[in-house]
C-alpha cells in the first residue's frame, strides 16, 4: 500500500511549498518528529517546537513560512516550506499512503438480493448482506459483514468497514466512509405515552449522509419520525457519536468522539463539537459555533459563538465540598446581595457622621 | 409496507377520536406539518403551534381537545380531535405503517445448531450464528449476523437486527427489539486486585430482558457477577446506552442515549433517565424519578423526585474564568461568613452609637 | 462448565486461606450472600454487613481477617478466612466457573486467507474473516463475525467475542480478551482543514494490545496518525469507552465505562479512570493517579493524584437557578472583594472613632 519514494522536490511541486535546502533527497515515507530517519520526512507541528529540528534525523521536515531561515539546514537535509504546513503533510501522507485499493469483486460467500444493483467495479467481501433494491455505486467497497437493507443506497467510492449496518430506505452519497460497527438508520427514540403505557412511535423516516462524510466506529445515526435525518456535505463525525432522529449537520461540521446530539436539533454549517458534548433536543447550534468539550447545551447556540461548560478535575476532597455548596449558589449570591445593602447604609451612616 | 388508504372516520374510530369536518376524507399517509398536501394527515404537536394550521396544505390534522372550535375547517379539511393527540398519532402511523413482515425461513446461509429450537416460524437471514441448547419463540426475526450464545432464551414476536450479540444463557421476553449492534450479556466489569495484579472475577449470572422492551443500538448490557441483570418489563433504552452487571431497570422506564448506570444500582418504576446521564453504583432510583439530560448521580434519589445536574454551555472566555473559580467556592462561602459576622458587628456598634 | 463439588479445606488451600469451623463441608458453588443455600459458599464483601452473616444459609462464607471470632459458626457452617477475601472470592469463582472450552477446530463457514498462519489449535466459529498474512496464537477464540485485518498479530490464549473487528496491522497479544463489538484500529479523527475543505490526514500508525488486557463490549480504540496507540498490559477497559489515536495507555491501568481519552494523551501506570471520564489530547495522567467518575480533565494530573469534577443532581428547579448564577461566578468572586474592602475600611474607621 505504500508509495515508491519520491524526490523532495517533487513532493514540494505536489503541495504547492517551496524547498530549503536540497531538493534532491529521496523520501520514502513519512515519520513522526521524534522517530524521523535517513529518507523520512517529518513535520514541525508547532513553531513551539523548533529546538527539535536540531536533533531530529529527518532527512525533510514540513514547516510553515518563516519558521526556518534562508540557509539550507547544517545538517544536510531540506525543509519544505509550506503556507498550510498541516495540510501539506495530509497530502504527502496521501500520497505515500495512498487508500487500499480492492479487487472488484462480489465474494461468493456474500448473499446479494437479486433485485440489488451493484456497480461492476463493487467490492462486496464475504458475509455481506444486501437486501432488495439496494443500488452501489463504482468501487465503493463493502467490507465483511456489511448489511445494507432494503432500497438502500450508496454512492460511487464509499468505505464501509465491518460490520457497518444500514437501514432499509437510508441514502449514503459519494466518497463516504463509515468506520466498524457503525449503524445508520436504526429507530429513532420515540415513544407516546398513556399512563403506564408507552405506544412505540414508528420511525418511517430516512437517513441521509451526504458527499465526502467520515463516521467513526460504532456511531449510531438514527432514522426520522418522518422525514429526513440529514448528515451534510463533508462532516467528519468520531467514534461512539449519537446522532437522533430528524437531527441536521450541516456542511462540513466536525463532531468529536461520544458527543451526542437529541432530536430534531440542527447543527449549522462549519460547526465544531468537542468530544463528550451533549446537545439537548429541538435547538439551533448556528454556522460556525464551536462548543468545547464535555459542553452540555440547553439552549440554542448563536453563529460564530464559542461556548463552553466542560468543568476541569479538582483536589476530590476538595471537590467534594464544592459540589455540596453549588446547589447553594443561589443562597450565596442573596447573601451577598443582602450583605452589600447592609454595607451601603453602613458607608452612608458613616459618611453622614463624619 | 405501507398500508392502503383510508377514510378519516376509520382512523378517528382506530384511535377513539371525534371528526369535526368531514370525516370521508380519504388518507393515505402521514407527514410532517410544514410537508403534508392533500390526502395525507398531520400532528399537531403543541397548541403554541396552532398557527401553522391555517397555512398547512394537510387534508387532516390530529389535535387536542379544544385546540379548534367546533364549525368545519375552512380550508376543506377535517380535524381528528384525540384526548392525547400524541398517542393517536403513534397509533395512526402505527396503522399506515405496520412493522415488516418476513418469511418464516431459516436462512442456508446460518448456522443453527442441531440442538436449538427455533419455532417454526422463526425467520433467520443468513449469517446468524445460533449456538446449542437455544430457544426462540414464534415469528421472531434474526437479522444477517445476528449471534445467540448458548442456551439464550429469546421469546415471540421479538426483533434482533442486524449483529445483535447475546451471550450465552441470557434470556430475552415476548415482544422485543434489540437495534443493530446492541450486545447482552458482555462480562461484568469486576477484578479483585491484589497489589499491581488483577484477578478477573468471572462473571457468571446472566441478563433477563422482560417483554415489550426496546434497545437501541449499540447499546452494552452486562451480565450480572452472580444472579441476574434485569431490564424489567416495557422498558425503553436508546442508543449508546451502558447497563453494568447486577444492575435492575424496572418496569417501564425510559433511558434515553448515552446514560451510563454502573454496577448493582436499582433503577424503580416509571424513572426516566435524560441523554448522558451517569449513575454511580449501588445506589438505588427510586419509583417516578426524573433526572435531566447530562446529570451525574452520586446519591440515591427518593420517588418522584426530579433532579438535575446538568450544565450549559457559556462564552467561552468566561467559562474559563467559572471553572477557575469553582474550586474556591467554599473559600468563597467562608469569606463571606466572615464578612457577614463583620458587617454585623458594624451595625450593632452603629445602632447602639446612635 | 462448572467444576466438580469440593471440600471447603481445598478451596481455603487454593486460596491461601484458613478454615473456620468445618473444613469438610462441600461446596458446589459460590452464590451471593442473600440467595445462598445449603453447598454454597459465599462472600462478605463488607464487614459493614456482617449482620447478614448469622441469617445466611450459605454453607460457608469467605471473609476477611477478625471479622469472624475463633469458635466455629452456630448454625453448622465453615468460614474460610483469607487476608484479602475479594481476590479468594475471585479465584474461588475462577475454580468453580473456569472459562469455556472450544474444539480447536476452524469452521468450513469461516473464510481464512490462504497467507494466514494460525496455530493449529485455533478455534474458528462460523463467519470469521482472517485475512492476508494474519498470525493468530495458540488456544485463541475467534467467535462468529470476527473480522482480523491484513497482517494483524493476534497472540495466544485471545478470546474474541463475536463481531470484533480488528483492523490491518495492529497486534494484540496473549491472553487478552474483547468483548462483543469492540473495535481495534479504526482510523484516528485527524484533518488538515483549509478554508471549508478539510484534508483526510491518513492514519497510517497502529494499535498495540499488550497481555492480560480486557475491554469491554462496543470499545474503540483508534490506530496512531504514525507511530502506535498503545495498550499496555494488565489493563483493563470497561465497556463504550474510546481511546483515540496515538493514546498510550500504561500498565495494569483500569477504565471504566463511557470514559473517553483523547489523542495523544499519555495514561501512566495503574491508573485508575472512574465511568464517562473525559480527557483532552496531549496530557499526561501521570502513575496511580485516579479521576472520579464524571470528571473532565483540561490539564494533565500528577502521579497519584485523586481528581473529580464529576457533578451531584439537585432539585432540578433549583438547578435551573444554579446553572444561571454559575456564569457570573466571577463577578460574585469581585463583588465579595469589593465588599471586603468597604467593611475593612468601616472596620478601620469604628475602631478609630472609639
Amino acid at each position: 500500500m505504500t508509495a515508491a519514494a519520491k524526490p523532495l522536490s517533487e513532493l514540494a511541486q505536489h503541495v504547492g511549498g517551496r524547498i530549503i535546502g536540497d531538493g534532491g533527497i529521496v523520501i520514502r515515507k513519512v515519520a513522526p518528529i521524534e522517530e524521523a530517519g535517513p529518507g523520512e520526512i517529518t513535520f514541525l507541528a508547532n513553531p513551539r517546537y523548533a529546538s527539535f529540528l536540531a536533533s531530529s534525523k529527518a532527512s525533510a521536515v514540513i514547516v510553515g513560512p518563516g519558521v526556518v531561515g534562508e540557509s539550507p539546514p547544517q545538517y544536510g537535509t531540506g525543509y519544505l516550506e509550506a503556507s498550510n504546513p498541516y495540510v501539506a503533510f495530509a497530502k504527502i501522507l496521501q500520497l505515500f499512503n495512498p487508500p487500499a485499493r480492492y479487487e472488484p469483486k462480489i465474494s461468493g460467500h456474500a448473499v446479494i438480493d437479486p433485485t440489488a444493483d451493484l456497480a461492476v467495479d463493487v467490492t462486496a467481501f464475504p458475509y455481506v448482506f444486501v437486501d432488495k433494491g439496494v443500488h452501489v455505486g463504482s468501487r465503493t467497497v463493502l467490507h465483511p459483514g456489511v448489511f445494507l437493507g432494503e432500497e438502500v443506497q450508496i454512492g460511487q467510492d464509499c468505505v464501509l468497514h465491518p460490520n457497518v449496518v444500514v437501514y432499509d430506505r437510508c441514502r449514503i452519497g459519494n466518497r463516504v466512509i463509515l468506520h466498524a460497527g457503525v449503524v445508520i438508520g436504526s429507530d429513532g427514540f420515540g415513544y407516546a405515552g398513556e399512563g403506564d403505557q408507552r405506544f412505540k412511535i414508528p420511525q418511517v423516516g430516512i437517513v441521509e449522509v451526504e458527499d465526502d462524510v467520515e463516521i467513526g466506529a460504532n456511531t449510531t445515526v438514527d432514522r426520522a419520525t418522518l422525514g429526513r435525518t440529514v448528515i451534510r456535505r463533508g462532516c467528519k463525525i468520531d467514534n461512539l457519536v449519537q446522532i437522533a432522529h430528524n437531527v441536521v449537520v450541516g456542511e462540513n461540521s466536525v463532531i468529536a468522539a461520544q458527543a451526542g446530539i437529541a432530536g430534531s436539533t440542527h447543527i449549522g454549517k462549519g460547526v465544531m463539537l468537542g468530544g463528550r458534548v451533549g446537545i439537548i433536543n429541538h435547538l439551533t447550534i448556528a454556522d460556525g459555533a464551536k462548543i468545547g468539550p464535555g459542553s452540555g447545551i440547553l439552549r440554542s447556540v448563536p453563529p460564530g459563538a464559542i461556548r463552553s461548560s466542560g468543568l476541569d478535575a479538582a483536589p476530590h476532597r476538595e471537590w467534594l465540598k464544592v459540589i455540596t455548596l453549588l446547589p447553594q449558589l443561589p443562597k450565596l449570591w442573596s447573601t451577598v446581595r443582602h450583605l452589600e445593602k447592609k454595607v451601603h447604609a453602613l458607608v452612608h451612616n458613616s459618611d453622614k457622621q463624619r
